[in-house]
């Protein structure tokens, strides 16, 4: 052992007396008089380290003239120390340092090296080697690991296998664009970056491999939101001969076994809900069940009674907020209203009554309906008095997502989303098909290879719009807390089913033969009954960390332009490399 | 369950008496009389339905319509067999069918799915789907899942990291060819794939890490040779504060895991081989050890002793080829003299001397050296009556090589290396740096990162090419069988120390900049000592399973011009898609 016998957080009181070799990083530099104390780190933990100037001031000189960030190598001797720091796992110690070598000496860094940094998003990025010797960061990067490790095992346990799917495929223009690879072999021809394993891991199921899984990076050419990433990770998996019911409880177990393995937390038995009904009452279709509380329609009650605004609209609904009507004042509503008419919300306006303690209500159309009326809707939302009613209309859907972004703010302003609570719920019953009015087409809701649900698919032969629209896939989402952590469905696995789902969606028989001939031809070779589901393994790290960003578990993230600030790319390449692709480039600015 | 209670490799005499219900592929039809017999197979097993004639007509007439590799779920009770087949996991039982239902028929499959097949490689490539149906192939993969988690679970307790490295990277043109990927956000740049994760793993050195590895795919752009795929995987590894002992234990105790955990065997302490003692004595730094035959030099014994080929060359050698004397014809010999000719091998000729049973010695340079001088090169070796003596002689490089490729030729040709026999050896002190004619520049022998060894630092000031070309590297290579499992070494991590390397590998200074500043510039934040290794994970399954070909254990390979014969990639993209990425494709032929 070179550089060291125990890491920076193994020694105990048990250890004193023992001659150790430490080696990691300098946290922290502190001169008390005689004594010099240094924090050494490293992965493991830090350590206390003691030099005594009266012992041998050589050594103390030269220790206090280390730096931030200088590594070191150590021997000397585990002490009891005087004054113990509970809050750290070696704190009952400290090592009397005999001599030290410096590895390597450090600049100082460009943002400090603490839990809470000054450094800005941007330099961080630019430094990420640095940004990662910080706890938090590391310690997301370690419980990455360790998820990946227990979905590993687990999946293992029960008979999954883990196969590794080419990278190098064929571009497919259905949904999100592919980022394409030039082949210098084949000049003219490009492989194309897969945005998921989807065909591939269906044909393992003809193969016969019965149940597969891979955690596996996938690629998607998207303009970058703030919290997507061109690159992302994926817990793939696919199942023959199950139907939906094996599916759900199979992710349901790995979910309960992952929360368990890693957090200590046992989830109860997932509830499910379908589509329609997250719609209506949530908004959205992966509720965030923390706070129950939901949307109402409203229409039955409010029509007619001479307030245009509401008769003209297609759709009324509300929300009833607990508590809030001593505490909201006419300027907190004001801005709730400004709020809702942000264009990313988009409401005309809000309507609102507010059922005072004393039993008054205050509302923002007291002119149209009368407190009695007002109370009538309290008693349909099941409200009392202190609570407060926000009621939107307009268009049933525009307004459904409305009141559903406002059921979330009210969530995240009054504080009902409580850290360390996780709220699973399986989503299912999705709409097969969506219609899109700008492309005038069909385009498929989670994809192609989705099987309707088995009492529809007679109405697949339908050409009637509605009938087609009101199709429905086996199709399932896994939501926590509000995010969607996972997706599958049940596949069509007949080659004349498929075909009709590509009619449906547009493709004309050359294009579907041409970009998925392959897979149609596979399903003629006895393609077992399939399905499966793929999980956003970045969103489950974060989701399961009550954080919001995915970038925090990702290594070595790229910034919203696809960037890589670190190593600084994409870059140039030579005139050779793009003589040997056969490429020229043009149109540029 | 709609479509099994158990899985057609489960049900056991105990078992009898039982309703089960099975789903799988009809392996097999026979009709003997009043019975038809069915081979059910999935991945797990194989289980005989049977169909009486007799007690159901119409469901045996119906079950005489399946054809091979038709997709069917039956019901049924299990019974002891009469003929039992000892073979089969489940011979001893049948299940007498109640009902069956058939889920997907199948097209007569273009080769047999059994264990030895009719398909040629090209047919099988196109359906892999159905070539993956076959034992011995799916078995190959289902060894690779097993082989990739064991290896997690073992790096996971001994405290290695799994980080995941970008995918997305920058194109640096030392080494091989990178594949590149046209960013549309970013026009004109490019990002490359990996070869491989080597500077972000140093990277996370420098970050703290301290063990980190990575079951990752990295990427080639090479002219395919038989047994390369532009896709590959290693396993990809890297400690800080760490000697080559310690890597060379860590990775020694994680090949032993291997071996004990997926085959059962135990390995030995591996010995280590210096490279020149590898060239020396085995013509090839990587030697097969499961037999023992060895090169020995000749010239001292050979020379001024009339024979001028001989005398003129700077090098003589040879191997002594044991209990071969009687057996071998002067056609055999013949032949091997024409063998060691051949291009792909490249000696002029050969010189023999048998040592007959009787005491004689037939050579063909016995005009030259008599029977004594004969006995005396015999002795040299170690040999004894009954072997033969084979020389090469010329250059020195070239005709170790030689004697080494005949070497293995020996011991192919002679059975001498067994099937389920493992000689696992590290090679260390490589060189540094290896001088290329061609190019009149050194060219890193492991890669650029790579430390030299302790004693060779000072050394790397010189300008002599002598003095540098004797500079022995910090690296070694894991050899098994005969094949390189995997390589590795002490990296750099002293910027200055980096620098002079890049300095004379040719690299000015803007290049070495721009290509690695990021991690140069790292360096200069604290980086620790650090080492590596990575196994390349495709050749590990192969050697062993005893296979020569990774391509077996790869679930879905591409041909010798990296086409996927099965998808047809890769293809032409749209127009629209050139457009978005500023691209244009030129001199197409």
């Amino acid at each position: 052992m070179t550089y060291r016998s125990h890491h920076c957080g193994e020694l105990r009181i048990a250890d004193v007396g023992n001659k150790v070799k430490l080696s990691g990083w300098v946290q922290k530099s502190r001169d008390l008089g005689g004594l010099t104390f240094i924090d050494l780190r490293d992965r493991y933990g830090i350590t206390q380290l003691v030099f005594n100037l009266d012992t041998d001031a050589d050594l103390c000189r030269r220790a206090r003239e280390l730096g931030r960030e200088y590594v070191i190598t150590i021997e000397g001797t585990v002490c009891e120390r005087s004054s113990k720091n509970p809050a750290r796992a070696t704190g009952d110690i400290e090592i009397i340092v005999k001599n030290f070598k410096v590895l390597n000496a450090s600049k100082v860094p460009p943002f400090t090296i603490e839990d809470e940094t000054d450094g800005g998003d941007e330099l961080r990025m630019r430094y990420r080697y640095l940004d990662l010797r910080r706890s938090p960061v590391q310690q997301n990067i370690v419980f990455r690991s360790k998820l990946a490790i227990e979905t590993r095992k687990y999946l293992d346990s029960v008979g999954f296998v883990e196969v590794e799917t080419p990278f190098l495929i064929k571009s497919t223009p259905e949904g999100a664009r592919d980022f394409v690879v030039p082949s210098r072999m084949n000049p003219g021809e490009f492989y194309a970056l897969p945005q998921s394993p989807q065909t591939f891991k269906q044909l393992l199921m003809v193969s016969g491999l019965d149940r597969y899984f891979q955690i596996v990076k996938c690629f998607r050419d998207e303009d970058l939101r703030s919290d997507r990433q061109p690159e992302f990770t994926q817990i793939d998996c696919e199942m023959a001969f199950v139907d939906r019911e094996e599916v759900l409880m199979t992710f349901e177990a790995l979910t309960k076994h992952l929360f368990q393995s890693t957090l200590g937390i046992e989830l109860p038995a997932f509830p499910r809900m379908d589509y329609s009904e997250a719609l209506e009452q949530y908004g959205s279709d992966k509720p965030d069940l923390r706070f129950d509380i939901k949307i109402h329609p409203l229409n039955e009650i409010v029509k007619d009674k001479g307030f245009a605004v509401f008769d003209k609209v297609e759709y009324v609904g509300g929300i009833c907020v607990p508590a809030v009507a001593e505490q909201w004042s006419n300027k907190d509503l004001k801005k709730l209203t400004e709020w809702v008419q942000r264009p990313q919300i988009g409401a005309r306006g809000l309507v609102y009554s507010k059922f005072q303690e004393d039993g008054s209500v205050k509302s923002s159309v007291g002119k149209f309906f009368d407190d009695e009326a007002q109370r009538q809707w309290l008693n349909h939302f099941g409200g009392k008095k202190g609570d407060v009613i926000l009621i939107l209309a307009g268009e049933k859907d525009k307004t459904l997502k409305q009141l559903g972004e406002l059921r979330l703010e009210m969530g995240r302003s009054l504080g009902l989303m409580k850290v360390g609570e996780f709220k699973p719920l399986w989503v299912v019953d999705f709409p097969l098909l969506e219609w899109d009015e700008d492309s005038n087409r069909f385009y498929a809701m989670h994809h192609p290879f989705t099987a309707p649900a088995t009492e529809d698919i007679a109405k697949m032969e339908s050409t009637d719009r509605t009938v087609l629209k009101n199709l429905r896939a086996n199709a399932y989402d896994l939501v926590i807390n509000g995010a969607e952590i996972g997706g599958g469905s049940i596949r069509i696995h007949d080659r004349s089913l498929q075909q009709r789902n590509f009619d449906l969606l547009g493709f004309s028989r050359e294009e579907a033969e041409e970009q998925f001939g392959f897979l149609m031809g596979a399903f003629e070779y006895g393609a077992p009954p399939h399905g499966g589901i793929a999980f956003g393994f970045d969103r489950l790290c974060a989701v399961m960390n009550n954080q919001s960003s995915i970038r925090d578990f990702i290594a070595f993230p790229k910034n919203n332009t696809g960037r890589d600030l670190m190593i600084d790319a994409p870059a140039r390449v030579s005139e050779e490399q793009l003589d040997e692709l056969h490429l020229e480039l043009k149109n540029l600015k």
